[in-house]
């Protein structure tokens, strides 16, 4: 089956798909969507997806998939090795609590449109960065317990799964928001060894097609 | 299997594992924690979830599971009937995009400690009025062509699913915040569907045992 990635470089809910993709070992076609030009206001992105956020992931049958954690749930069931989930329900919904906090209570509060909305209510540029530097370190103070327990290299275990797919990205975004990773040892080395690992490497923003040079 | 839940009768996030409950008819114990008085922070229930939101579910054999969503997926895999998810991985895919723009771009924009940092950054009552309006509209306008593409009464098809448990709870935020929704015909009928059923009136707020008389 054809896949194709509507996806913007930097933003993190795409990142967190090319992982997904990457670490089924399946191919996809790169649709860049420039959200910094409002490319997905209006216009042939905003038909495809209503929302008009990133990613959206198309079928070669014309099927429109979207929201992050929705289309990583269909590559486990249409996919299901290397599954991105471990075999106990009690396991998986571990796994799924990490992924919860990542994209639910970090993410949606620091997103573009958010920065965008912070700023037409007249918080500057430092009220915002405290505003995403908050939401990022309350979440990680969650997520590095629950790692730190569960952790064998990846965020549960050995392998890597939906949680790491959701936290490297995070991380990445921690880093551009110059969050300080000392306090949580546990993220800190998951994050060393995912990047180690080739569909980590290959999902990076700044090799992405549409990346901009630093 | 005995099972607890740890609510706030007027917290949407644990209304929906309350639906999500009843719909598999699976008995619980109810814990409220008084998340005005500041009850999540610290103490027992703190130790119980470091992330200090509700709900928890904790298991007869001192498992907790945490984050909504991670929560009713476990459901669904431990006591699969009746379903909350459609078959076909395609529409088990739509339902959780469905679930997905609640549970990551609507809610956790508008919940009490997004209410508590916007009053300490000198956002006023109308502020954030406007602020919570803002993010309901924005994914309740996402939501209605989904749901009026695929909706035979509940939000997908003629059953309850997993949408309908993340929904019902937000438009009981949206009534809260006055939010109109009259350009939702396809949200409000789904809901005036939903509001007759006994699994989504018993979970409602007001039969908490918590709930603050009016």
């Amino acid at each position: 089956m054809a896949l194709t990635l509507y996806s913007h470089w930097r933003a993190t809910a795409p990142y967190r798909v090319r992982i997904g993709l990457n670490l089924k070992g399946l191919p996809y076609d790169y649709a860049p969507v420039n959200l910094q030009a409002g490319e997905q206001h209006g216009g042939a992105y905003s038909r495809l997806n209503p929302q008009e956020l990133t990613p959206a992931l198309e079928t070669d049958d014309g099927r429109v998939l979207t929201q992050s954690l929705a289309i990583l749930e269909w590559l486990e069931e249409t996919h299901p090795n290397p599954p991105l989930l471990p075999a106990d329900p009690l396991d998986r919904a571990v796994v799924r609590a990490m992924a919860g906090i990542v994209a639910c209570d970090i993410h949606p509060l620091n997103n573009l449109r958010i920065q965008q909305q912070l700023t037409a209510m007249g918080i500057d540029d430092a009220g915002r960065l405290a505003w995403t530097q908050r939401w990022i370190n309350d979440g990680f103070a969650a997520l590095e317990p629950l790692i730190a327990a569960h952790s064998d290299g990846f965020a549960f275990g050995s392998q890597p799964t939906l949680a790491d797919c959701l936290l490297i990205p995070q991380v990445y975004s921690a880093d551009r928001f110059k969050v300080d990773l000392l306090p949580y040892p546990a993220i800190a080395a998951v994050a060393a060894r995912c990047a180690e690992h080739p569909a980590f490497q290959a999902a990076h923003p700044d090799l992405q097609p549409d990346a901009k040079p630093k």
